[in-house]
């Protein structure tokens, strides 16, 4: 890939911050986040404002132009990449390196006295625009909302905002009604003493109303905001998106069945002067909730004693738990996916690659990806969230190691799982690596911790052989995975990173995936989903009780890859147990399907080891 | 133990809340924290207010009166303990328990609308107050500063603050002069453009000068404030302490070598009113460092936009990072440490317990006890705390889990081990859980990991295989050891509970003490003081380099307490390598001593398993 160029844009963006029509000042830094007005993960291409104007597309990162200087802030996973992708005008500033600056104290050393630091208000979450304020004021310079985005400015042909169609999830995959769902809302509202709530996170909105969209790719989710009171309930959606008869039915638009589970619909863009008017006509006892993650656009609508800012939300938490529709629907999608990966599998051992989509296409209920689907070869392998592009791409060899990782939606449940395979003979350093990776995703898979645990104290489980023999790997082990919802999701996950993970329970679905990187040569990924089950060791002490994973996926792990010899007697075990539900759950469907040859792969790749 | 009757002393205290001498007006709650001004771990006799207003002695908790209630929070460790000692007039508040309030929200619960709630600005640390001020003024009352202390008030026979010799420690102890710690202070003062030092932590100012006292039982400390600029040194102690001529030298008190290293002495109790005058005179640049554990009082003196609060002093940190001399001194405490309790088991199997002070008061350099030592039979062994009181006291016997845990002060270092012993025949749970304790402790021990990583990323190594079969501890699973200091310090350390730890580097010495308590029956706890060290593994994954622990304590580990064939080859053979480097190292030491009997009991202790 070659480098953004750059030099045309930066110039256009620097006179755009002196220009008084933005700002009644010059500024003279202007900090360009990665995110959106809802803080998602994935963005639209309106949203890609970041790439836009470095070039570099990973999915995090902070851009800072200044007078003088342009810096990218990015982590890891995306060193390689991002300086691939930005041409010279641009630093990148490797985040985690002991001598890389914070984006404050680097503004604060090049910034000249008294300077004025622009940001789009609505891109940056409340909490970030506090703490990068105060750094700026605490050495003399001010950080200040600048309305009109000034990447839009010079972004002669910005995408519009999508408005993709709606479509209503039904009881049996939801395992709950909306109507429910705001019931319970209200009742966590109540007992906190809360008035208004305002869910601004895309995949909490679909998930109250049990919708979904697909303005963002690979995320199911639609742009929306809402507003939950205890008698109203307000809605922010482009309107013309709800015209269809089945969704005003879904949400009772037309005839609501009590006065306070009516939806009241407003414009998208009106959330802003709504939310303005409800906190002009609060009670002296009101209180609003909203994340502490939402945007300091709407944040600063509320006036601060009214304000109960919260980590996560009732939302996000009573998403994370799976219900038993929920928990179903997630196990049928990952036995649909483990038929489509035995199929491409079995199929790659005589032809070439490229056909999975078309495969996972044809499994009852599929919607789209959940991701762009990873799938490299030797030394891309160790890009570690490598796409596949026409001028890197290689083919496949007998000779180096496959890494895929693919995820889908269907209507049941989002899949994420990754394999590596070699067709060849794999080297013994690939071998040795491979075999660690694999203790690594076992220690944490069979990991049996009480109730109340957090998933961060599991992290270093997955690392440990690793670090016994002075490797690692530079990206957390799990996320939170929606339930056909976003592939990434919060407030669970595994990593040495996140700090304000909440505690670990039955029903939440995390990902268990530790890997390793060998710059230039190959990369290794053993991912699987899984998910939260009680566990019944010897002893309950303290009657805490205990809890341990289940993998949802439920696709063969490549033996020709392990040193078996290096595994533990439990580490066999485990791999022998897994194989046999494998050939056990995704056999039956394989066979249900006439998916012969498949089936021949999938009982040939599931022989016990010794 | 009987609880203390605290009817009447409730009464005074809540006479004083109302009484407007010490308040312009009434107020419904007040708060008495467990600490003193310098938010020191242990206490003087005259700073235990909270355990003279309740009753409980522990070392964490927290007292509110309101005017009908009485709540005392403290955590897991303590709950048994707690209860005991505290009568009807009081709550024990379970911190870590779902179902436990946290005292703001229990405050907001039960105070009238618009209360005053009282607080020592003294004892209670800035970031402490911030959030329970803000807490409570989003419900509409107000934290209230009390300058006179309200518990002192009603505590007729107070003690006075101690005062006790200073001593100076010499180069071949610290490594480094005061003055080149000065020097390198503010060298890190100049890089972030910090005019101003406030030391508030007693065993900062202890390391900073090289200095010992006795202010604090167990902690080599004494009272004082230090303010340091780039060109004076401000020394706030009772002024009585320093007539002593070897003292005045080491101070350089009557002629300093270079005039930015001439320490000006006031009285202890001049720190606010100097901390004032130096705020007064501020350039407009100055800024002043005080870290954000310090006391409300004297963070509220100095301007909030010159105010940078740290999480960990400069001090902190450098301290944390034992230089070579320290370490030296750190092993050879250790050796006298694993001498004297050689000495004590074998001396135990034949005659009843109690002369392990006299023992190690023998060794060279010793000082005193680091902490009161733990030793406890059978069900005592379950209170994690436990100290021998006459009325609970227990002759030791043949049929029951022995559990002593002591450390002492030399001056060449500071130790701390706890083992666990049987006298008779162990019964096979007590084996189980000794052998579940023993790999975790192990698993900490060998643990290879990568610089940079955070203690708290260890914590679940030592709990893996007691979570595996249900069973956990309530405590972290190590702390930082000070050098001649404190047995308990920061910056580091291996708890599920410290977000806020810093990375562990070579150089810095934690205890790795994984336990397991059966209340109403016994404790197992395994503890040895380690030194981080480099690691070699076979890799070097982006020359991060490799960390892993040296124990310092060399005591034998009972084999009659293991399941050995519940243990790895690879657990087996570091416990080999363990006992061989106690029989070395500890067994050349008792024979040079001449102590036969006990070199005896070590060789025997200390024979390879298979």
């Amino acid at each position: 890939m070659s480098p953004k160029i750059t030099g045309e844009l930066l110039r256009q963006l620097r006179q755009a911050m002196k220009n008084c029509k933005y700002f009644s000042e010059p500024i003279q830094a202007y900090i360009v986040p990665s995110g959106d007005a809802h803080q998602s993960e994935y963005i639209a291409p309106c949203d890609c404002r970041r790439e836009f104007i470095c070039g570099f597309n990973g999915s995090a990162g902070t851009a800072i132009v200044t007078e003088q200087y342009a810096a990218m802030w990015t982590d890891g996973r995306y060193f390689l990449q991002a300086s691939q992708q930005m041409d010279n005008n641009w630093t990148l500033m490797k985040m985690g390196l002991k001598e890389t600056p914070s984006q404050e104290d680097w503004l604060i050393s090049v910034l000249p006295e008294n300077s004025k630091v622009g940001v789009d208000p609505w891109i940056i979450a409340a909490d970030q625009w506090k703490n990068m304020s105060k750094a700026l004021a605490s050495a003399g310079h001010s950080l200040v909302a600048v309305q009109d985005n000034l990447i839009d400015a010079v972004w002669t042909d910005r995408p519009k905002r999508p408005s993709t169609q709606l479509r209503t999830l039904g009881l049996e995959y939801t395992g709950l009604s909306w109507q429910d769902k705001i019931t319970s809302l209200r009742a966590k509202m109540t007992e906190r003493k809360i008035s208004w709530f305002v869910a601004t996170a895309l995949d909490e909105i679909a998930w109250l109303f049990n919708l979904r969209g697909a303005d963002i790719e690979y995320n199911p989710v639609f742009f929306a905001y809402t507003i939950v009171g205890m008698n109203t309930i307000r809605f922010f959606v482009d309107l013309k998106r709800l015209s269809d008869p089945i969704l005003r039915d879904h949400l009772q638009l037309d005839s609501p069945s009590k006065p306070e589970l009516s939806i009241q619909t407003f414009p998208y863009e009106s959330v802003y002067t709504e939310l303005q008017a409800i906190c002009a006509a609060l009670g002296p006892k009101d209180k609003v909730w909203i994340c502490d993650k939402a945007s300091c656009s709407l944040t600063q609508v509320i006036p601060k004693v009214r304000e109960t800012p919260i980590p996560y939300t009732p939302l996000c938490l009573a998403k994370a738990v799976k219900n038993a529709s929920e928990i179903q629907g997630m196990k049928m999608a990952h036995i649909k996916d483990a038929v489509a990966l035995c199929e491409l599998f079995a199929w790659l051992e005589k032809e070439v690659f490229s056909f999975l989509f078309f495969l996972k296409s044809q499994q009852k209920g599929f919607v789209g990806l959940s991701f762009p689907t990873i799938s490299s070869v030797g030394p891309n392998g160790a890009i570690i969230h490598y796409r596949p592009l026409p001028e890197t791409n290689r083919t496949l060899t007998m000779n180096e190691v496959y890494l895929i990782d693919s995820g889908a939606q269907y209507v049941d449940g989002t899949t994420d799982v990754t394999r590596t395979i070699h067709f060849g003979t794999p080297s013994a350093f690939e071998k040795e690596c491979f075999t660690y990776v694999l203790k690594g995703h076992i220690a944490v898979s069979a990991a049996v911790f009480p109730n109340g645990t957090k998933g961060h104290l599991l992290d270093s489980f997955a690392r440990a052989a690793l670090w016994e023999s002075g490797l690692d790997y530079l990206h957390g082990t799990g996320h939170g995975v929606g339930c056909f919802l976003n592939v990434h999701e919060g407030p669970c996950g595994i990593s040495y990173k996140t700090f304000a993970d909440e505690p670990l329970e039955a029903g939440m679905i995390v990902s268990d995936e530790p890997g390793y990187y060998e710059d230039g040569s190959f990369g290794i990924r053993l991912e699987n989903v899984v998910l939260v089950v009680p566990a019944k060791p010897k002893y309950n002490y303290r009657n805490r009780g205990s809890l341990t994973f289940e993998p949802l996926t439920l696709v063969p792990i490549q033996v020709k890859m392990m040193n078996t010899e290096q595994l533990t007697q439990k580490e066999r075990d485990w791999v022998n147990e897994y194989h046999r539900k494998c050939q056990e759950v995704v056999g039956a469907e394989l066979e249900r399907q006439g998916r012969k040859e498949a089936l021949e792969w999938l009982v040939r790749e599931t022989q016990p080891i010794i």
